[in-house]
This record gives C-alpha cells, structure tokens and sequence, in this order.
C-alpha cells in the first residue's frame, strides 16, 4: 500500500494505534496540538535529539527498516541514560518520500515501539512530513533523574580511572546494538562516577570532550582497550552506545563486571594522550566523525 | 565560507555563542549529552515538533534563510501556546547539504533566536548533520502550562460559540507572520474559551479535529470569516497562526477585540457545515493540507 492511499493523518492514526495508550504520566498523548506531561516532582528534564538521515547515516540496502528504527531511538536513550536520567516520552518526526511504502513504515515503527516497550518509553507525539529526498527520523526523548544522580561530562577529577562498558568499534554501526540503559543507571544511581558520556563518535571524542568539560588531561593505555574490531573504528567510529565514565580509586571495588579500566585522567597540563605496548606515546587532538567534512 | 572548513563541531561552538548562555531554568545546556532543565513545581510540560522540508515547506528562491528560521520556530511556538502552555526551551535538529554557506546557516539561526529572544525562549540543544538532499529543520519545543489552564481541542460544548484571530488564508503561508502567543496565553489563563486549536492547515482542518475530539457539531457562516486572502485559503491552507477558539456565549463578553464570532458549536448529529450568504448549506468531511497527498 501507498503512503498516498492513506494520507498524512491516516498514517498518523495508524501510528497511534500500534503506539497503544499514553503511557505513565501522559495527560495528553497524541491528537492534540502537543504532548503534555506531568514531571514527577523535585525530578530534572532531560531532552535529547537526535535525527538519522538516509544515505548519511544508513544505507536500506545493507539494513531493514526495524533496525534503523530501532537506531534512531536507541543512540537518543544512550545519550539519556549517560546523564544518569530515565527516559521516559518520545517525540518523532518523520520525513518520507513516495517511494515508502505504509508496511515499511510499520517496519520502522515497529523498530522503535519495541525498543520503547522495553524500556518503558512512551511514543507521545510527532510530525509526519513528505520528503522529496531522503528519509528523515528525527527523535527527541525526554527523560528525568534526580539532581544527586545527574551525570555531566565535566565532573572528572585527575587521578580519577577511565573506565568502558563492553567492547568498543562496533563494525555494525549500531544496528542491531542496544543501549546500556541498565549500567548507566546504575552507575549514576550508585553515584560510582565522576563523569559518563556515551560513545557515539569514537573513543577519542570521548576523551576529548569529557577532558574539555573537566579541564584535565588523560593518558589511555591502548592495550587496555577492549575492542570489538580494529583500533581504529574504537577510537574514531563506531556508534556502539558503550559508555565512557570515570571513577575515583576509591570506588572502583563497586564497578560492575564486564567494566574494564584503561586509563586514567591526569591535569589539563598532560593533554590528552594513548600509551602503546612499545611505550610511544601518541597525543589526541581531533578525530571522530564530523558531519560535514566529506562536503 | 563553507560548512566543512568549521566541521560540525564549529557550527555547533558557533551556534553555541550566537544563542548566548542557557536562560532561565537551564541546569545545563549544550556541550553535554542532553540538555537538562527545572520544571516549575506544579506544572505539566507540553512538548511539540515540527518539521520544515526544503521544497516541500520552503523555497529558497522565495524566502530567506533568515525567514524560513523564523517561520520553523514560528510553528512550534504557535503550537504550544494554542495549548494555553509558556514556551520556555527549543532543541533544534538541523541537516545541511553542501550547498549551503556558514552565513546561510547564521541568517537562518538569526531567524530563529529573533523570536526565541522575543518570547524569552532558550535554545537548550540540538543535532547537527549532513544532508544529500533538502535542508530540513525539527524544532522540538517545551513548555509549561498549569493543569487549569491547560487548552486542549476536546471541550467544546454544543451552543459555544466559534471563534478566531485575526485574518484567515494567509497568502505567505506563515513566512513573516507572528503567531499568537499574547492572545493564546491571555484566552486560556483567563479560562475564556473551553477549546482551541492553531490554525496550522486551515479552518476546515480546525474545525474537523475540534468536532471529532469533542465529539460535537459545528454551524461556519461563511460571510462571518475574516479573510486575508481568498476563502479556499482561509479553509483548506493558510499556516497563518491564528486562533480557532470556543467561548460559551455567557463569557462572549470578555472576548478580545480583533476576535471575530464566525459560528456555534453544535450536537455531533448536526454535522459541520458552512453556511452561505445565498442560505446554501456545504457539508465539510474532510480537506485541508495533508502530505502525501501528491505523491
């Protein structure tokens, strides 16, 4: 069937019914001109976004509609739970051109709604647009934590170890990866870390980012690395949704298995440095994807 | 200059620096996972997204970037007021094909953060991407709004009175147009009306959602609707951002001046009808704007 044979708002009621009700402290879903929620008290708003754009970011030839739904959703509740917030609501918006059909917009949906299921994460509304290019999902995903268990990027201390979730360069890109949604809350909750950020853009973004946030430098031991390819899509690729955290010495009996410590954060004076078996040092300055440098 | 000598990370730190700090409410804003907020104690959050499309909401050989920043911001806003909610973040989604200059993408944020200063919103995060094809641009907007005073399009009662702002059918299609923000917020905080609804894709469309989500009638006298244009804008196109709105008649008093009565809420069995001058009686079933229509 025909995107045009059922309309923008026909496709906009089907959505709603395979989204099911409201969800948790939705006081009005989808069908008015927004969302709106209640916030549960002395919590914090989180709001993420993040959009996937075909050609850029997949390719329908090497995957299926489910799973790039489900990737859409997935790096937004990456980026939710490294700040230590649960996600709660999920507002889409969708650009598709004719060539779509209404089943793999089911697909699609049915990518995220499964996930959303899962996590408990309820589709409150969004905007269905005609695209006369590519397809476009753009997310955003509003979740809560408590002040106490807010996780930012500028908390790492020197001294402070460097620690991984997993193994990091997934070669899928993120397809068909999940989030870690139950180790980053419990690292927040537990108040084991200084600092969290999700590894969408390589490992060396990571460092980059978390010692800018922090003012402090870092120095990784390359071998400690667990890599789930090469080296190189660990460092500058990669979108595995593992998380990058720090921890004070002090805590590190409390880090949960399958965490691996390969580093530790120095002062800002060090810079930002990998140490190889051979003992060269190699200095990060850049790298990771940036959109915008193929142009 | 062209986006790839700044890369990604230099729009955003440039973006960053145009929108100036985090605003009112703001923990943290960008240069972290998510952007993180306070909601104010005691009231709902509504979230909106709306998406422009280059050739399918915008033309560059018609409009400026500056006015297409605007107009995508603009939509958002209109949303949530007609909601009886204060906007308070936007998070912005925006993806940029090569073509497209560094001043290009200033002017467009200009747009933007003009109204954003005007209304006291804060740009609180976003995505930055590349695009093979058209510019598009997802606003996510939040806001809040106490539960009395919140507008949904369900509470129309039969005998209520239809009414609306300004002119319908504009003929710019929301380039250059304001949306209603003291209005809508005056019309719900003093519990005026008992539904509305912005007039996004025509009064048909209006009245059509009122009706189903109220579950009730309505009678239009044609010669009763401000026009801006012609009638078939006013009905079936238009984004002009005005109101449609219901008052019972015993608070017809309190209506602002520039409001116009164009018509009574009636049972569901009477239908939704448009009523001529010349006594012809026109049923309405359906129309206004839908994508996917033209494919």
């Amino acid at each position: 069937m025909k995107l045009r044979e059922i309309g923008e708002f026909g496709l906009i009621e089907r959505v709603a019914k395979r989204a099911g009700g409201g969800g948790e402290g939705v006081v009005v879903g989808g069908g008015d001109d927004a969302a709106v929620f209640k916030p549960s008290r002395g919590s914090l708003t989180v709001a993420t976004t993040d959009a996937l754009i075909e050609k850029v970011h997949f390719d329908l030839s090497k995957a299926s509609f489910r799973s790039v739904g489900r990737k859409a959703l997935c790096s937004n509740i990456s980026d939710c739970v490294s700040m230590g917030a649960r996600p709660r609501h999920f507002l889409v918006t969708i650009a598709l051109p004719s060539r779509v059909s209404v089943a793999q917009v089911d697909e699609l949906y049915d990518g995220m709604l499964s996930l959303a299921r899962k996590y408990r994460i309820s589709l409150a509304g969004g905007d269905t647009v005609s695209s006369p290019g590519p397809i476009v999902i753009s997310i955003t995903l509003l979740g809560e934590v408590k002040k106490k268990n807010l996780m930012l990027r500028s908390g790492a201390r020197p001294g402070d170890l460097i620690c991984v979730t997993g193994k990091l360069g997934d070669p899928r890109f993120g397809l068909g990866r999940y989030p870690r949604v139950r180790e980053a809350l419990s690292i927040a909750e537990s108040r084991l870390a200084t600092s969290m950020i999700d590894n969408s853009d390589g490992l060396a973004r990571c460092l980059i980012e978390i010692c800018r946030m922090s003012r402090v430098g870092a120095r990784v031991d390359v071998s400690r690395i667990p890599l789930a390819s090469t080296l190189d899509l660990a460092l500058y690729g990669g979108e595995d949704y593992e998380l990058v955290f720090t921890v004070p010495g002090s805590r590190l009996k409390k880090l949960p298995k399958k965490c691996a410590v390969i580093g530790e954060i120095t002062r800002i004076s060090g810079g930002i440095k990998l140490i190889y078996d051979s003992g060269r040092e190699k200095n990060i300055k850049s790298g990771g994807y940036q959109h915008f440098d193929d142009q």
